[in-house]
């Protein structure tokens, strides 16, 4: 902003100055117009603010956020300021929007208020939001967008940059390829924008489309549908109804976030954590994180219960009991690490049936060998330490049991869950750690017991 | 492929029927032709075969390898195969793909090869090559595409259509911006070219263009570029040298690669997997593991330390010994649970220094809750199971420490490490499991040798 705006009214300047107060904008020059800010980068320093400080802001300048700030807020932020603004600022917003936006910020409405906005919208936009709406959560249907530029195969290029000329602001902000479609809406190829914009103005769409079109399903799960944009490059795709007729088209922008989604649950599940959102306070915490420490009380009771049977062996040998957490960890974690690389490879689609029982020969031949250095390497310690072969004896033999049947469970426990189709990113760790800590303890005081007593 | 094509050469035939062979392709008419597969498809069939497979299948049929699939390979099978295939070829994919594409390629090239490969090129494939190599792994310098459509402000929309269908060839196959520059390719701002379409052809640039430009630089990490097209969603960016000038661009397919990289690299760092390529072979699954298993045995012992001093109280109360893996198991895991989500946070950039402070709160109230919560329950089951409310008061204390300093760990570990320049998913893990072992076998066996002897 230059010094000429300094001229606006003093209750703009006001407003301004209020907003850079709440917003802690840390600038060098006094200059900066928080109007100047790129929607996301306002977005990330309202979402910094505190719920009271948002609603100070709300209450005296709900006008600042704009339909494409909206878009750029996380969806439990949306949820907070929704109630604070009026009816006509939020049906403003969703016409304004590209429908798969406008679905994403209308979810967020309460149940109440939802009758009343939708009264607000034009039917056209209504209808839009409705059809998005009658698809699940998590699919291609309901987060797709609804505008797309699409021609007969008959038109030439002039025909079609004539035309879109003319359509102008009905057509979506930003497109990447001209489906080129038959009479019932049937995609026949594609053309990128950049292919269209270099050919001779006479040419038919038809000479020059791509008829390599990669679609995708309106019922198809998000993953699906990210991991094709991901195998085939895709910047956009259109996606059919049932009757193979395009009813919208995804573009990567959503599929990155829905990457990073998928990335996350994954990656918070195998650490136990199960609900992937935003758990900004501690009670939310507390409640995404007790369900799996449960079950790991649980899990960690039936060790303690092979423990239990070997009371005697410990009181005989106590040095029993300073070794053994060492044989259940060693194993807990070779496990986790099979177990991360299968829920990886998984995800990425890596494990085809040919591929499959070559990991599972790579992780039996892993654990193996790993299971005997570590052995070696705890025999040796537990000989120097209590100056007993015997039990250095046990040592090595338990370790090299619980290595094995880590690296077993870690790959063939999120495989089995994968087939019973349940995600293996979210229930595996359980069993591994459960398979690791009663084959650790067992494998170690059973033999103690039996060589040893 | 239609029936027309079996009109082939018999050899050609023979050929097809051979590749089908390997490639294993199931199909329900025997007209599909591996010509027509997708890339990214006959890469995926390709990857499948095992070593011995892809080198007779680029015995016989090296010229089935075209550039497009070479691009869809993973590295470690064009490293493999590179040896198989002339110099010519190679230099061939090299000249036809896009640079960044073409580096990829280039950079598993066996050392002594590259040289005489370089000189089969056109200079100019090979200055951009060689100015590609320069920049280290990593960086955007090394992975940026340099060509890319630049044009003046005072152009109009007609001059850069015609200027485009002029060009042709030269241009990259695909882009999505036109980038207004200065004299001296500073960015002044961009197009589009789905806008550029829809405006009249008298339209400079200047009047149409976007001047809120979000540029990279060529210095920056992968990660930190992956991060600001997300944050914008981006499709395309220019990457500006030291001077400001644009070298090159970056676009969304390739990020999306960077992307899954950083998240595969994560959640296997965070499982204690050093490695996050294609650990195909046994040997380089150990060696992938190895390391972790060897520093979690050193910690491993570490606490078995703490356990050794008090063998004189587990040798006198041996129901010490069936609990304290519960103690330390519980800990180990809400540890864990908050470094993954600090991990995941720091990865998308959410803990800011205003949010910090609020999630470490957040996370020690968590952990005191979920610790009173486990600590109740277990100090219920000990007293159940042993009839003794001593040793479940020792239970009681010891979990509600322990959870307490998981919490903390789990949440002061990684910003420490992040804060001192390392990687908090590579280091985390294991200095938060040794608090947690540690101080829950200290606690519980501390407490019991106090209050109980």
């Amino acid at each position: 902003m230059t010094e000429s705006a300094h001229s606006a009214p003093h209750s703009e300047l006001d407003l301004e100055n209020r907003l850079i107060k709440f917003l802690h904008i840390k600038t060098h020059d006094h200059d900066t117009s928080l109007r100047d800010l790129h929607p996301a980068d306002f977005a990330d320093q309202f979402e910094e603010l505190t719920k009271d400080q948002r609603e100070e802001f709300l209450s005296t300048s709900p006008e600042l956020i704009s339909p494409e700030i909206l878009a750029e807020l996380e969806d439990e932020v949306v949820e907070d300021i929704l109630p604070l603004l009026s009816h006509d600022q939020i049906a403003e917003a969703l016409t304004e929007l590209d429908n798969d936006d406008a679905t994403q910020i209308f979810e967020e409405i309460e149940t109440q208020q939802r009758e009343e906005i939708l009264e607000a919208l034009e039917p056209t936009d209504r209808a839009k939001l409705e059809a998005s709406l009658a698809f699940d959560d998590e699919t291609i249907g309901r987060l797709m967008q609804r505008e797309f530029v699409a021609a007969p195969p008959f038109w030439t290029v002039g025909d079609t940059i004539d035309h879109m000329r003319a359509t102008g602001e009905d057509l979506p902000d930003l497109f990447y390829n001209i489906w080129v479609i038959d009479t019932k809406f049937h995609p026949l190829g594609f053309i990128p924008v950049s292919r269209l914009m270099r050919m001779p103005r006479a040419t038919t769409l038809r000479e020059m489309m791509n008829d390599q079109i990669i679609t995708i399903a309106q019922d198809m799960d998000q993953e699906e549908a990210a991991y094709i944009f991901e195998k085939y490059h895709l910047i956009s795709a259109p996606v059919l109804d049932s009757d193979g007729r395009i009813s919208g088209i995804m573009t990567v922008d959503d599929i990155i976030d829905i990457i990073q989604d998928e990335n996350k649950e994954d990656m918070l599940a195998l650490a136990g954590v199960t609900d992937a959102g935003l758990t900004d306070t501690a009670l939310s915490t507390v409640k995404s994180r007790a369900p799996w420490l449960f079950i790991n009380l649980l899990t960690a009771i039936v060790a303690s219960l092979v423990i239990a049977r070997f009371d005697y062996t410990i009181q005989e040998i106590v040095q029993l009991a300073i070794l053994m957490p060492i044989v259940a960890s060693m194993g807990g974690n070779a496990g986790t690490q099979a177990l991360a690389v299968v829920v990886r490879s998984l995800a990425e689609r890596d494990l085809t049936p040919q591929t499959t029982w070559r990991a599972i020969r790579r992780e039996a031949v892993a654990a193996a060998i790993n299971g005997l250095v570590f052995a070696v390497a705890l025999a040796f310690i537990a000989y120097i330490w209590f100056g007993r072969f015997d039990i250095a004896q046990v040592a090595f033999i338990a370790m090299v049991i619980n290595h094995f049947f880590a690296g077993l469970a870690g790959i063939l426990v999120p495989l089995g869950l994968k087939k019973l189709g349940q995600d293996p990113a979210v229930s595996s760790s359980v069993f591994v750690t459960t398979v690791t800590d009663v084959v650790g303890f067992l494998a170690f005081l059973g033999f103690a017991a039996l060589m040893l007593l």
